[in-house]
Parts: C-alpha cells; structure tokens; sequence
C-alpha cells in the first residue's frame, strides 16, 4: 500500500487518523467511459487518483457538456465527497477517460477528518480553491475568448496530454469539452485545415502547425 | 464592538484566538463605487460585512466586466485574504456597490488562526463552496441561456435586492454585470418594452410585468 505517498498531508495526521484511514480505505480500477459520481445525491467519498485520468463536467437539461477540469495520477477528488461540504450547491459529473485506478476514503471518515484536523481542513480549502481556480479560468475563456482560440488552445492541451500529434476525437467530443455544437467545431476544423495547421481524418485529427495553433490560441 | 455576532465560528475559537482578532481587527466605511480588493497582489485580509452591499467580478483586457456574485450584511469576503490560499490562482475586484461598513482581520492574523483552528479552516473551505457555487449558477448561465432570458432574471433579482420596480441602472451598468455588450442590453430591453415587461426612461428601467419576465427567466 502506498496510499501513503499519494496523500499529501499524511505525515500531519495522527497515528489514529492515519489508522482510521487505511482501516476503511478501498481502492478501486475502472475502464475508460465509467461514471464515477454523478450529481450531489451520491457520495462516495474522496477520490486520489493513483494512476489514469478523471474528467470533470457538467450537463445541460438538453444533454450538452462542457469540460471543468481534468485530474491526473495524484489529484483528488473533492465533489465525489460533497455532501460532507453542505455549501456545496452544485452537481458534477466525474467520468475516467482512461483506465483509472484510485483510492476511495469513505465520506464519513472524511467528515470525521476534517472535524478533526486543520491541516486536513485546510488541505481541502486548498484542493478547492484549485478547483475552483480551473473554472474561473474557463469563465474567462468562456467569456472573452472566441470559438477560434478556445479550440485551437484545446487541440494544443490535448496533444500535451497525449503526448501525440494524432489526436483520435470526434468533433462530438471536441464540441462537449467546450460546450458547444457539433457544426461549430466542424466549420472551425475546417478552416484550421484550409490554414495548414490540422489534417482532418475519420476520428482524428492531426496537429501540423503547432506553433499557428499557439499564436491564435493565445491571441 | 458587535463582531462577535457577525462570526459565525466565534465561539468555537479559543480565548487566545478569539483575543488575536480582537486585538487586530480594525473597522472601517467606505462610500458606494470605492475598490476595496483589486487582483493577487492586494492582500488586506478577511473581511466580514456588517452592513451595504459588495460586488466582486472580473475584468477583461478589454475592460469588459461581469459579476460574479454580491456580498451582504454579514457575508465573508475571502479573496480580499487570497494571499493565505496559495492554490487561490484567479484575480477578483471586489467594488462597494452601496456605502459599507465592514471589518477587516488582518491576512497575517487569519493565516495563523487556520493554521491553528480545523472550525476556522472548515469555515473558509465553507465560504470557499459557497462562492464556488455562485461561479457556478454563473457559468450554467453563460453556456445554457440565452442572453434575454439572463436580462429578464437580472432585473428580477435586482429588484428582489433593492425592493423597488423602479431600478436605478443605465444600459452600460446591466451589460458589465452580464459580461456583455450595451447595445445587446438596449436591444433586449427595447424588446421587453415593446412586449409591456418593462418601461424605460433616461438611466432607469421600470418593471411593468414581473410574472412575464419570471416566465421568461425560468424558460
């Protein structure tokens, strides 16, 4: 077990919240695709992200999406544990996009933890305020960025992840991490080819003027 | 000295904390329009509303604005201290929108006390959610609604707060809390006037029909 590794605070806590801790902690594997939280009414606890990637979204009444954040191999997961926050007063989806394995402290323990223990405490108002730093970022992209920027900036962020210029996303998938239509991102993808900097093929598209793409995105 | 009653974890703080704020707090009035809070580098402290009105929002490079969320007697404004939350990685300006009288702790002093203090510490990860959940209503709105719907729940919570029909506000004014631009407002309040919602004269909008710019709100 090198949960704790993971957990940042670990050496702050006490031999009995350590104990308490890995006494209930679970750890779980899920496929690619798999929702793990879904809305305020289910409380699984907290997530730590060991290995793979989380995303973080919301949904329209009309079924629309629109990407909040990722996590990554070390993030934890605070809104799978939100009804230990009762300020909390708004739903999140939390899918794996890759494989993902993670550790699950059950929500009660939590609770108990956070009562108990001011760095705990404080090490959640931190991962909130980083949550919380991310959607303030896309508010401003969101609000004074075009369309244009907004993808251009995500097919860089993409294959930054990836570690690849072949990127394989629909433009279904590209159009519910912004929040937007299908047809908007096609007509923009389009015009990024006509400009030389994507090469459009079924379920991929292929990064080819990086640094294009770097100068709209930031324009 | 009514602070006391102003701080909701008061009595959970120990004699020592409780004298730290006592001994450090200073009170101060400030006239409606004055910035009390303006981006990262700005670091006052906490400050604890006891009376008037507060606005924080942002600002583009383009002087653009839109409102995030309002404070009010007795609300908790954090960002003014966001120099104690490292992970805190977005500016806010934070304007008197009425004459208000506030207290400020001093950064340091709030610092030490979550430091020492899990109630205090789950307190600011409370205030944090709080704020958090108002950013996002906001950006449910950006994305899901259109902007008529956005100027008809506007001028609906304005006047809930101010207790009036007859709203004090100029076209410019509504455009910066929604993040858009004025001729869009004009537009749209042209439209609810011609539809009897509203009646329009020089730097104020009346509200004629409050069931059918609510039915259009919620729509």
């Amino acid at each position: 077990m090198d949960f704790q590794n993971y957990f940042p605070i670990w050496n702050q806590l006490t031999d009995a919240q350590q104990g308490r801790i890995l006494g209930s902690l679970t750890r779980r594997q899920v496929e690619k695709g798999t929702v793990l939280h879904n809305g305020s009414a289910d409380c699984a606890g907290l997530l730590v992200v060991k290995s793979g990637r989380l995303r973080a979204y919301i949904l329209s009444d009309e079924g629309r999406e629109i990407t909040l954040y990722r996590l990554f191999d070390r993030d934890i997961c605070l809104f799978s544990a939100s009804c230990v926050m009762r300020s909390v007063q708004f739903d999140v989806t939390i899918e794996a996009e890759k494989d993902t394995q993670f550790w699950v402290i059950p929500a009660e323990v939590y609770r108990q933890l956070l009562e108990e223990s001011a760095p705990a405490a404080n090490y959640n108002s931190e991962v909130m305020a980083a949550r919380f730093s991310e959607v303030m970022w896309l508010v401003e992209q969101i609000m004074w960025k075009s369309m244009d920027k907004r993808v251009a900036a995500f097919l860089l962020e993409e294959s930054a992840i990836e570690g690849t210029r072949l990127l394989k996303l629909t433009h279904e998938a590209i159009a519910n991490h912004l929040g937007t239509h299908r047809e908007v991102v096609t007509r923009m993808l389009r015009y990024f080819q006509n400009e030389g900097m994507v090469k459009l093929s079924r379920g991929a598209v292929e990064l080819r003027d990086e640094k294009k793409l770097a100068a709209l995105g930031r324009a």
